[in-house]
């Protein structure tokens, strides 16, 4: 068979799954997550032999010694992956909630349930445990999802969605409800991205890079996050000691993620004591920091920075800080440089803090706390299938909610339109 | 200047618009929508002077009658566009909103904010009060927004442009937020549909060909509905009176319209007494019947219906008829031909009307009521810029809210992240 013509099977089988999925009561679908949860831990086996052959393979293709770790499934990560399912089926099924209802005055009672999205298509790179976390969150919520992993990990991934299939199966999920692509071939991707007809939202996880490429081929709306470019702005009211931990948290609690503080913005009117405080405390910890000319003239060993240094995603001990005269010019800076992903306040001045969280309308805005908080589980979301930032459907950290919609439903008793 | 430039201009100018106006308070919003409206009146002259070019030129290149029967603008059509503004007006600014706020076991509360979208593509067809309409929602939620009518109405809406733009500006707007596209060429939609830098999102409004061909080239996500293929379903336990003024409603209280039911489904259960009263009431009213052939072995009066007949579209008198063995084959024949718009029930069964509420997934699912309350009026939504059959985003018809998402605002006392 043409490969075009299997990836239009897999992806109709998908969204004929996809309608009795969404009526699948919450129990057998928590039933299902729980055999599977079971079986990855009972067939380590199994997955350790697929596991192997990949790590063979990207010995012999000389991949870096980071990205064999992340394909790498010991133990400790199958019973994570295991235990992650076992968080899903305690959270609550979101499908069939009634978020609103209202009275008409002609008696006509209307309200929003929610229902899934319908199908989900996940395209992600080497790490195999996505497979399994990104299956589960689409199953909870009601959503039929073909995963598409990076070539590296294909057979580690092909038997973890083998183990999902049969046991979610059995557990009388609908078949077609999980499917992985059984192909490296990279023309798969391409066509799952023309399915418009039957896969409702694309959703990548990776760098940029592949990001850029799944929304420029795609016909299915994709719901992305391209980097994190995010700021604290410590204001002239800051409380000097929550300004500090919160920069050095921001910074460096862990450095390679989209949620670190990149640039440091400072209020002029405390920029000479506060410089003078954190800049040799970020020194001490190793990083690098590239600083304006009025940062430079109050520590003159700060690296000069470039135009680049504003809107980078160092991922790294590297961090960009700039003097503003005030709030205005820490607003622009932010509108004009970020990302959109998550921007803070350090300040003790009530409205200096509103304005900041009325005017900066990046997806997470936060007043005295660290930015690496923006995250589903830190805001008590109870999972995360991701980021979103842009604007449409969903904004920030996605957990089940967002795999959902709402459509109207209207209770009557005969009532008929008259004009 | 070139075309291609033109447009980028028009669209970078909306994105920079729209970071101010997201700030607007509601005051200067309602300010500026109250100030149109009396200059609508005011200038009635002004209007009708561009309205007759229009209407000139679309004799002298003969049009049908109704197309300049939509194109013009009578001093009451003028008038309704302003009452349509101060309505608008009444309505609760959704912007800025929390929606809900938690405290999570740190201290840090987290809540969601409404924020507009951004900035909004409007593609529509003839009617130019669609020009005023869309505007006035969209400056009421806070998004700039591109407007670009037919062809044949350029005129009426570049002035009608003219006289929201002097008025809005007047008001405190700031400058881009309303913007009409000031040419007829073809070219400047495919190029407005590729700024997604600048544009956040593009509702089209109009028949199917323009729905498609907006979503075949845009690069931006679009909201939109092909069509209505509304059916009413006639449960065994149908209280036969309300199943007879549900039906005679939803099909001709108004015909060439989305929410009108273009298939009726029968139970085979009341299939016979109920034709025998519905039938010759239908055709009393001119309707022309198509149906199966167990709807024409009770009647035979009804014309035979052929495959294509269940998925159309049918804007006028005419109805496809039905017999279904059971509520499973109802759903099975609204999940095959309809096209997720709305879908009635009536019956008096508890659990049925409940398992078609659960199991029909279309953006508008009713009991016991006729599918032409599915509107934004009607549901009390206060307004509609349109209506949306894909489910990421809105689905259904699309109030004010709908042209917003929310932000995450995180309030915190110096917390920082330990793992």
């Amino acid at each position: 068979m043409e490969l075009r013509e299997e990836i239009v099977q897999i992806a109709a089988k998908a969204k004929k799954a996809s309608r009795d999925l969404s009526s699948l009561g919450s129990s057998a679908k928590d039933g299902a997550l729980e055999s599977i949860a079971g079986a990855l831990v009972d067939e380590a086996d199994r997955i350790k032999t697929a596991n192997d052959k990949d790590l063979e393979a990207a010995e012999k293709n000389g991949l870096s010694a980071a990205m064999i770790d992340r394909l790498r499934l010991t133990p400790e990560r199958v019973k994570a992956m295991a235990d992650g399912l076992l968080e899903i089926v305690a959270l609550p099924d979101p499908v069939g909630e009634v978020t609103r209802m209202w009275t008409r005055p002609n008696g006509l009672r209307i309200g929003r349930m929610r229902i899934p999205l319908g199908v989900i298509g996940i395209i992600f790179e080497s790490r195999p445990n996505v497979t399994v976390d990104a299956a589960g969150l689409c199953l909870k919520s009601g959503n039929a999802v073909i995963l598409r992993g990076g070539s590296e990990a294909i057979n580690s991934n092909k038997v973890l969605g083998d183990i999902m299939i049969e046991k979610a199966t059995a557990a009388g999920v609908p078949e077609g409800a999980v499917q992985v692509i059984p192909t490296t071939d990279r023309a798969a991707v391409d066509f799952l991205l023309e399915q418009e007809d039957y896969i409702d939202v694309i959703i990548p996880r990776g760098g940029e890079a592949l990001i850029r490429k799944v929304v420029e081929r795609s016909r299915i709306p994709v719901l992305k996050h391209y980097k994190g470019v995010c700021h604290v702005y410590v204001d002239a009211d800051a409380n000097p000691k929550k300004a500090r931990e919160i920069c050095m948290n921001a910074k460096l609690q862990r450095t390679g993620v989209c949620n670190a503080m990149e640039t440091m913005l400072v209020h002029v009117g405390i920029a000479e004591d506060f410089l003078a405080m954190i800049v040799p405390a970020m020194l001490e910890q190793g990083v690098e920091l590239r600083g304006c000319e009025i940062t430079r003239d109050f520590q003159p060993q700060v690296k000069p920075a470039v135009e680049d240094d504003w809107s980078a995603e160092y991922l790294d001990k590297i961090l960009a800080v700039r003097v503003v005269e005030d709030l205005d010019m820490a607003i622009d800076h932010i509108r004009r440089y970020g990302s959109d992903h998550t921007d803070a306040i350090v300040t003790e001045n009530y409205t200096i803090a509103q304005r900041f969280i009325r005017e900066v309308d990046s997806s997470s805005v936060m007043v005295n706390a660290s930015t690496r908080f923006s995250d589903g589980f830190q805001y008590g979301l109870g999972a995360e299938i991701g980021i979103s930032t842009t604007r449409l459907h969903a904004y920030g950290p996605m957990g089940l909610e967002e795999l959902t919609t709402t459509k109207f439903i209207v209770h009557g008793d005969g009532q008929i339109r008259e004009s």
